[in-house]
């Protein structure tokens, strides 16, 4: 326990998603969390503020995920196009070996309201940011905010299907493939295809 | 006050609602609202539960109001004029002349977390009935969920739009210029027109 260990972060993340599981988020505490991780609660702190934040760590990582694919975006892109962009840079944020990890998080935050609260939040405000970054690129109400709605429910609908049970495909695959069905649903025998077979 | 008064349960309402803006939702009782109203609060629970279902009455006709018109479409109606039809509909249930109410209940919405919480969990129940009622018409996942989740989103836009200071379009030509927009935005160069000039 006294030598140097490499990744005292994910240790953290481990041990509390561990006990976060086990005994309910509220029932576990950060002294509880760093014993399990070998490491001591002054440790805990140097990453996380609170309990809460190793399950709501690097909000501003995840706004950038979809914000920056667009502000680089070539000036004639179309907004769905845009909106496209944001959800393939998705599915980087989220490669396989992390879908353990959000499965479990996710039954983490089913159990306790003031967590799905706080989702719900991330979720509000990466809608309000989208709406803003469409704005700026000049697009016009109302498709600015349809387009960062319509975004933010494909990003949703694709992550719950991404943590399904059995569920092996990625993100990005996923996400397409409900980008291509809204497109046939909203202009039927105008499918983009590619990804739906 | 003793004579037979003809919409005890309009005036029941309108009190209500002042008092809520004015007070606070907390703040107000069910007495206050029935000598304001000049009832007796033995008829205010002849007509609400509590003082919150002033608010929230008529979840089931608000929610039959999208379901009915998706359950007596033709059997062939494509699955996003379905939602169309919903959308339709919905601006019947709220006439040019319960805007005023509409907005001052938003008002008092936004003040009390626990409503907004009570209001986005009525937004959630008719997303998931209408996915139901369109795999029950047969329409397959993931397009089920996405028009429903579509439909949502657009009005409760729309709504938003509905009550902005300054509107005064009804909501269903909002919500069809919403529709039109999304359109466009999903299949560029395919607007179905009508609306949005």
């Amino acid at each position: 326990m006294s030598r140097w260990q490499p990744d005292a972060r994910g240790r953290l993340e481990q041990a509390a998603l561990e006990l976060f599981r086990d005994r309910g988020f509220a029932e576990t505490t950060v002294p509880e969390i760093a014993a399990r991780a070998g490491l001591t609660p002054r440790t805990f702190f140097r990453h996380f503020a609170d309990k809460r934040e190793v399950l709501f760590a690097g909000q501003d990582d995840f706004l950038a995920l979809f914000i920056d694919p667009i502000t680089a975006a070539p000036e004639d892109t179309a907004p769905f196009e845009l909106i496209a962009r944001s959800l393939d840079a998705a599915g980087d944020y989220f490669p396989h070996d992390r879908r353990p990890f959000s499965r479990v998080r996710q039954t983490i935050i089913d159990a306790e309201p003031s967590l799905g609260e706080r989702e719900l939040g991330k979720l509000a405000t990466l809608k309000v940011r989208l709406g803003e970054v469409l704005r700026d690129r000049g697009v016009p109400e109302p498709a600015a905010t349809l387009a960062a709605e319509t975004g933010v429910t494909v990003f949703h609908l694709s992550f719950q299907q991404w943590i399904a049970p059995g569920e092996d495909r990625s993100l990005a695959t996923i996400a397409r493939e409900r980008l291509d069905a809204l497109t046939s649903l909203v202009a039927p025998g105008r499918s983009v295809g590619g990804t739906s077979e």
